[in-house]
């Protein structure tokens, strides 16, 4: 079984965010799969797609906090700043994150670690809506 | 064909190991694929897979090292703490490097260039035992 | 329907380049497939393969110009240096960027954004010629 399926994701703050349930509350065919794959592709180049801890919040603060100092917006030597200090600092950690993850489904469910959850980083300050193509294929139960 | 395989790795030291070979021995079915993918995903937020050289081990410790230097242990602008000064940055660098690799199967067997290597990243001093969630799928030989 | 495709890219001065054309003028096969994924795989471990702008330039001399700071050519910390100053930074840049990309294919085309392209990440300054092993399978037209 293939099924595509484009997902819009609600406008965000600048940031990472948890939308593990913003995604499956869309995926009700996940629960037709007994083994699979679910590869879920941003359209986009100023934020991410990433997995990390689904619990404490000051992890995605942290994250955030972190990547601006490794990355500062507006940074001397950027060329690229037509549309802002944010801009290509967004695209260096679009590149560095990735905008595609791919999660295995087993027994209808997202295999995910009790800990894991799909972060989208948002990395411009008024990214808007943003577009996640998702592609599930697999055997039916 | 699709098959899948929890795999449990063995504890393993703070840094970057070489874990091809503690893979595939517990995936003969690899060698039943025609052509195939293989998805490895590592289901924990303070460790990673990717790939990279399998020959000189200087280069797993520069890499240690040189992340060490990016997103330094209990750096101050921290705020998830609790778990102790390796944890935020073992976030970070899950995000940064990837839960998962996803790589080619080629008349039974990973298709890997000559000098390349799966790695696991533990980025925890005591990391456990990390279970990789490994899905096969292809047109069987 | 799975492919399987070796595709030899030309060489490249170091840095970001953008390759989509250069890779889907040899895959029209992806036009046979109404639903799939199509799934990139660099053969080596001083390489990437990442998506981002596809516009404007400055987007890929940026990138390699903060890589470049972030991680130093022969950085005195760096053990592994037989091979050049070149080398260490480019083993952390492949693990960090990625080997591979994962796209949808969908009604015969990839389905990327408006504004997305691949990049190929040439991290080495004689890199040479790049293997990109490409592996597609969906659902027929």
């Amino acid at each position: 079984m293939w099924l595509q399926k484009r997902i819009i994701l609600k406008p965000k703050p600048r940031g990472f965010h948890l939308v593990t349930e913003e995604l499956l509350e869309r995926l009700p065919e996940i629960g037709q799969l007994r083994v699979g794959l679910a590869h879920f592709f941003l359209q986009h180049t100023s934020a991410s797609l990433s997995i990390n801890e689904n619990a404490d919040p000051s992890v995605r603060r942290d994250l955030e906090l972190h990547l601006r100092r490794l990355i500062p917006d507006g940074a001397a030597h950027f060329a690229h700043r037509l549309e802002g200090p944010d801009d290509m600092p967004a695209h260096l950690k679009a590149s560095l994150l990735g905008a595609a993850v791919t999660l295995p489904i087993a027994d209808g469910r997202l295999s995910l670690g009790t800990w894991q959850g799909i972060y989208l980083g948002e990395h411009r300050e008024h990214g808007g809506p943003r577009t996640v193509l998702v592609t599930l294929h697999g055997d039916a139960r």
